[in-house]
C-alpha cells in the first residue's frame, strides 16, 4: 500500500507544497550557522464548540512525507527563478533530507487539547521546513476521524457509509475522509480509489439520473437488478418516495421469484424518521423483511441520534457533507510550536496562544474497570506510576519504525480506545471537559520561562 | 502551466477517484444498451447563510480531467478484483474516453443559486461518471473564491495574502486555496507550489520559532534582515508586542543606517485595532513611515471589516484558516442533475431537492449604469433582448477549447463583474437577494412535467 500524498502533479513535487517563510527561515538558519537540534510539538489548544475529544490520524501521511522529504531540480529552478534565494542555500537545499526522530500518539488513539500528538526531533532547518505540510495533514484528518466518532456514537451500532467524497474539499480530503471515517468506525465508502488504496470495503447505491433517465421509474429499478441481482440498493425518491418504495417491492417479489433477494432501498430526502416506518411496513407486508433501509442526504451525528434514539427503521446510514467537510468544526487551531532549541527550553507567550516548554510525553490514567479517568502531560523523560504512555517512537534518523500500523489495527484501537472513554465526554452537545493536568516539572518550567521573558 | 489535479498517486488513478455508484450504473447503461447522450447540469440550489453570490472556479481542472480521463490497467485490474463487474462492461471501460461536450459559466464570473454553472452533454455513461470529480472540484474552489470575495469586498483596497495552506482540508484543497482566493483579488500567497504551478505572487513573513530559537528577541530580527534586506517582515508578538515593536523600530534604524528599509511588522495575536495604533506610533516616531503593518491570526471578513471600516493601521492582512476552509459556509448543496436524456427533458421532485428540466442559458441584463439587476435562466436555445449570454462552450467532442484564459484574465474578470453588483448583495450580514428569473419556456416544461409524474 503506497501513501496517498500528491496534490500537485506528483509527490515530486510536495517539497514545495510548503508556506514561504519555512524556506526564508531556513535560509537564515544556515546563514547564521544555526543547525543545533530543534524539537517542535504539534497540538491543538483549544476545542471546538461541542468537543470534549479528538482522534488521532494522518501519522502514517507524514511519515511517508517525511522520508521521502526532497526538493527535485526543477522545485530547486523554480525557488531560483523568485530571487528571493541565495545560490548557496538553494545548493544545500538541493541535496536537504529529512534526518530527524518522530514521536507520536498513534492513529486511532484519543487525544486531548494541549496534548502533543506529535514531536519532531531534528536540526531546526529540517524540523522547521516539513512544519505546514505535517499541520495541513494531521489536522484534517484527525478533525474528519473525530467527526465520524461522533456519528459513529450517535448510531449505536448501526452501520455507517462514507458518501463524502464530491463534498470534500478537493480531492485529497477525499481520500483522507474516507480513511479518517473507516479508522473511526465507518463501515465502507463509496470512493473507490479509497478502496483500492486504503483497501477499505466499498459501497453504493444508485442516483436519481439512473431512475429520470428511465421511463417509468419501475423500469430503472427492474434494469438495475439485473445487472446487480447480488447487490442492488434502489433509490426511491426521485418522485415519491411511497410509490417508489411500493415499485421496489414488486421487484422485490420479481426477484424472489428467481431466486434472488433484493439488498436494500435508499431514502434520500424527506422525514426519514416517519418515511423509514412506512417503507419499512410496504417491504414487510410484501415478506421483504430482509430487505434493508439506507437513508442518507445531509445527515449528521444529531440527525443520525434522533432517528436511531426514535427507533427509526434504518439499518444503513450513509454519512457524506457534514462528515466529510466536519461542517460543525471545519478547522481546529492546531499548531506546531518549538518547544526545545539547541537543549534549551522555549515557548511563547502570544495572547492566547500560548505554548508549554520542553519534549514531552502524555501518560493516561485508568479508574478501576480500565476506563480513563485522566492524563498527564510530563517532560519526557518523566514517569507517571501506573499511567500508560502515549507518545511512541514512530520514526528514528528519517527512517520510519516499520512495519506501520495497518489501518484496520488502527480501528480496532480505536474502537478499544472509545470504549473506554465514558459518555459524559461523547455527548454530543455540551460534553464534559476530560482533565488533562500538567505535572510539577510542566509547570515549574513554564513558570519560570514566564518570570525570565517578563523579567 | 498544467494543471494540479491529483490527489492521490498522480493523475494516473484519478479516474477511480469516484463514487461506486457511478460505475455501477454505468455497467447497467452498458448492458441494457442505453448510450443516448444526455446533459447533466451543474447547480447551488441553496445559498448558505449570509451568502448572495457565488464566484465561479475550478472550470480548468474539470476540463484538463476531461480530457486526460481513462482507466488504466492497474485501475482495471483493481475493479476485477472487487468481484462486482463484469469482465465485459471492465473491457469497455478500459477503451473509454470522455467525448462530450461542455459550457459553462466562465471562471472569475458571478453566478447565483438554481443557475448551471456548468452543463455536460455526452453518451449518458461518459457524462455520468465525470460527476463525482466535477462536484468535487467546483464546488469547493467556487465556495472559497467566494468567501475570499467577500474578505476583498471588505478589505476596500487593502491587500490580502493567502496563508491558509496549513488548515486547509489536505493538500489539493490548500493549493486550490490559492488559486481560487487570487482569482477574487488575493494579491499573494504564502503557498510556494502555488507560486510555481499559478504564477500567483508569493509573500512571507516569519514564525514564532524564529524568534524562539534565539535569545534574546532583537537577536531574531537582526539575523533575519542581515538575511534578508529588501524583504523582511518581522513577527513581534512572540512575547509582547510593543516590546516587539520597539525592538523592530531599533533594527529598522540600524537597517536604514545602511541603506536598507524594514518592509514590515506582523502582529498575531491580541487587539489588532489598539495594537496596530500603539505599533504605528512606535514606527512613526522611529521615522519609520514607510514600515507596513501585516495582521494575521484568525481573521476573516468581519474582522477584516470592523479593523478597516473602524480606520486600524493595518496594510496587509494574512488570510488563512477562515477563508481556506470557508469556515462559517464549508460546503453547498451544489449538485449535478440529468436534465435531458434521449431528447426527453428529465428532472427530480424530491422533497427540498428539485430540479429544472432541460439544457440551459443564463442571461444576465443591466441597468443603465452597467450595474447587474438581474439574470433569467432559459432553455439553451432561447434569446433574451439585451441580455448578456453567460454560458460558453468550453469543450467540444471531448477536447478543450484552447487557449483557456489565463489565471491574471479570470482575476481582471472577477473585478469586472464584481464591481457591477451592488453593494446590496454584499453584505457581510443579510445581504439581499439577487433576482433571478425563470424564463416562461422553463416554467411550462417543468409545470408539464410536475404534473405527468404526479398524474
Amino acid at each position: 500500500m503506497r501513501p496517498v500524498l500528491s496534490a500537485a502533479g506528483g509527490a515530486e513535487e510536495l517539497g514545495l507544497l510548503t508556506d514561504l517563510y519555512e524556506l526564508t527561515m531556513a535560509q537564515s538558519y544556515l546563514q547564521h550557522g544555526m543547525s543545533a537540534p530543534a524539537t517542535f510539538s504539534l497540538f491543538i489548544r483549544t476545542y471546538p464548540a461541542n468537543r470534549s475529544y479528538f482522534v488521532s490520524a494522518g501519522i502514517e501521511d507524514v511519515l511517508n512525507y517525511l522520508e521521502e522529504w526532497h526538493l527535485p531540480e526543477e522545485s530547486i529552478d523554480y525557488l531560483h527563478s523568485t530571487r528571493i534565494f541565495s545560490p548557496s542555500f538553494l545548493d544545500y537545499l538541493s541535496s536537504l533530507r529529512f534526518t530527524g526522530d518522530v514521536w507520536a500518539i498513534p492513529e486511532g488513539r484519543l487525544f486531548f487539547a494541549d496534548e502533543p500528538v506529535l514531536e519532531v526531533t531534528g536540526p531546526v532547518i529540517e524540523a522547521q521546513i516539513v512544519e505546514t505540510f505535517i499541520i495541513n495533514q494531521i489536522n484534517i484528518q484527525s478533525l474528519i476521524a473525530t467527526k465520524a466518532a461522533r456519528c459513529v456514537w450517535a448510531a449505536k451500532g448501526k452501520s455507517l457509509a462514507d458518501f463524502s467524497l464530491r463534498r470534500t474539499h478537493g480531492t485529497d480530503a477525499g481520500m483522507k475522509a474516507a480513511r479518517a471515517s473507516y479508522i473511526a468506525g465507518f463501515q465502507s465508502t463509496s470512493n473507490v480509489l479509497a478502496g483500492k488504496i486504503y483497501g477499505i470495503p466499498l459501497s453504493g447505491t444508485m442516483a436519481h439520473s439512473y431512475v429520470s433517465s428511465h421511463e417509468p421509474e419501475i423500469d430503472a429499478f427492474r434494469n438495475f437488478v439485473r445487472s446487480f441481482p447480488e447487490r442492488s440498493i434502489l433509490l426511491i425518491d426521485t418522485y415519491d418516495t411511497i410509490a417508489g418504495a411500493r415499485n421496489a417491492a414488486e421487484v422485490g417479489k420479481e426477484m424472489e421469484a428467481l431466486g434472488q433477494r433484493l439488498q436494500g432501498v435508499r431514502l434520500d430526502s424527506g422525514d426519514f424518521d416517519r418515511l423509514s416506518r412506512q417503507v419499512r411496513v410496504i417491504l414487510d407486508r410484501a415478506g421483504l423483511h430482509y430487505t434493508r433501509i439506507v437513508a442518507s442526504g445531509g445527515l449528521d451525528e444529531s440527525d443520525i441520534y434522533d432517528l436511531v434514539s426514535g427507533g427509526a427503521p434504518i439499518d444503513v446510514f450513509g454519512v457524506g457533507t457534514k462528515m466529510g467537510v466536519s461542517a460543525d468544526a471545519p478547522w481546529s487551531d492546531m499548531a506546531y510550536k518549538l518547544v526545545k532549541y539547541d537543549g534549551r527550553p522555549v515557548f511563547k507567550l502570544s495572547t492566547g496562544k500560548s505554548s508549554l516548554p520542553g519534549e514531552k510525553q502524555v501518560f493516561r490514567l485508568r479508574d478501576d474497570k480500565g476506563d480513563f479517568s485522566r492524563d498527564i502531560i510530563t517532560l519526557r523523560d518523566e514517569h507517571v506510576e501506573g499511567g500508560e504512555p502515549l507518545l511512541c517512537k514512530v520514526m528514528e534518523r528519517g527512517k520510519a519504525i516499520r512495519p506501520l500500523p495497518l489501518l484496520d489495527e488502527m480501528r480496532e484501537r480505536f474502537k478499544e480506545d472509545f470504549s473506554h472513554l465514558d459518555d459524559r465526554f461523547k455527548a454530543l452537545q455540551g460534553p464534559h471537559e476530560y482533565e488533562v493536568a500538567l505535572s510539577p516539572r510542566v509547570k515549574e518550567l513554564y513558570d519560570q520561562l514566564t518570570v525570565e521573558v517578563q523579567g
